[in-house]
């Protein structure tokens, strides 16, 4: 039996939006490792308690069981050496680390502000009043009022992408001259708004927008190809 | 000859404060390598013209002269590549550019309207007009209106450190177990802060302050001695 992927899906089985388990099935899709998605909602609790938590990415691999987005990335790069690297040396293992963060700081909060209505609307029935109350709680507001006022918060989120375009002045990838884990971790978290929202985070003449669609059209489009709008 | 590297000061010529300048002098120090400093200001461009250019870092070795600090640490990479990586790889080298880029975007962008009346009181004469000129017209405010609320500003410049408390919470340094470029890219940062303001960037009790203070020893103590206020 191949690896297999509990990975979050809307109220449409194949929407698959998290920006944790993309960055894991790039991951997979890098390490050229074939695997099947198994799909999960945020309140199937039961269905991964089997890994004493309740979050997913969660990757059954044989026996093993790892979760967490960075822990299955650093797995899988030590489980399959003999496979393209994801971060090309251990100096790119531990930098890498602050990419993610990062990623997780600026564009998965600075995200989430924008799209989380776009979320609620695409959520299975049965997850919308767990997602309902413990986004609003931990953001201090409605979630319409979190959205409000999006047209002009985006340009406050696309400020906050300098460095990546400075990067990207410099060569192709964060990776260099071909994309690695940190590509992941930042494209992970605009594919999920890809995913579940029609609204338009990036311009188009934006280098991060270019980078983006290397991505998108990497390994024969698979994360293009995925449900979602093409924004 | 032994390498020199200029580097800017201020009205005393051993208040040396350039972010720049610092990363260039810790990469020299991490590869083991002497070198001979030459205060510069910021309108000595007579004194760099053999350069090409107009600003420091500028590192001679030899005949070779090398400016830009990213292009020095990549040139001190691969001429003393026998001596201890600064990027351990060139997976840690393309994802340090990242890292090198945040620090110039919200490190460099967010401390200079803390500090810039600070920078200002201890130019030498000779750089006041431009330093106050260039500032104001980039920045689109007097000196002392930039940073006139810094004891609000620098609550929200602290919440952009969150990336980089969550990879101290992982592993002591940004290159992992020991110091490594990505490291004395941020570092830069605050010891430029250091070396020419008294107000408190960081709190004690932040895991930031404790990483700092652990590169402010290294070298014995070669950051720490240099002159600057012990904040």
């Amino acid at each position: 039996m191949g690896l297999q992927l509990y990975d979050l899906a809307g109220a449409e089985r194949e929407r698959r939006f998290s920006p944790y388990c993309w960055r894991t099935k790039l991951a997979l899709m890098h390490k050229g490792l074939s695997f099947d998605t198994i799909p999960w909602r945020f309140t199937d609790n039961d269905a991964i308690a089997f890994s004493g938590q309740g979050r997913v990415p969660v990757l059954l691999d044989g026996d093993r069981v790892v979760f967490d987005s960075w822990t299955i990335a650093t797995y899988l790069e030590d489980a399959y050496a003999d496979r393209p690297s994801l971060f090309r040396g251990d100096g790119g293992r531990a930098t890498t680390r602050f990419i993610n963060a990062w990623a997780d700081s600026v564009l998965v909060g600075g995200i989430l502000r924008l799209v989380v209505t776009d979320i609620f609307a695409h959520l299975h029935e049965k997850d919308r009043a767990y997602f309902r109350e413990t986004r609003e709680k931990r953001l201090g507001a409605t979630l319409e009022a979190i959205s409000a006022n999006r047209e002009t918060d985006v340009l406050t989120f696309r400020k906050t992408l300098e460095p990546v375009r400075a990067v990207l002045a410099a060569q192709p990838y964060f990776g260099g001259e071909a994309p690695a884990y940190a590509d992941y971790a930042v494209f992970g978290c605009f594919q999920w708004a890809r995913c579940i929202s029609p609204f338009p985070l990036l311009l188009k003449d934006d280098p991060v927008w270019v980078w983006r669609d290397r991505l998108l059209s990497a390994c024969d489009g698979f994360a293009r190809n995925a449900l979602g709008y093409p924004v």
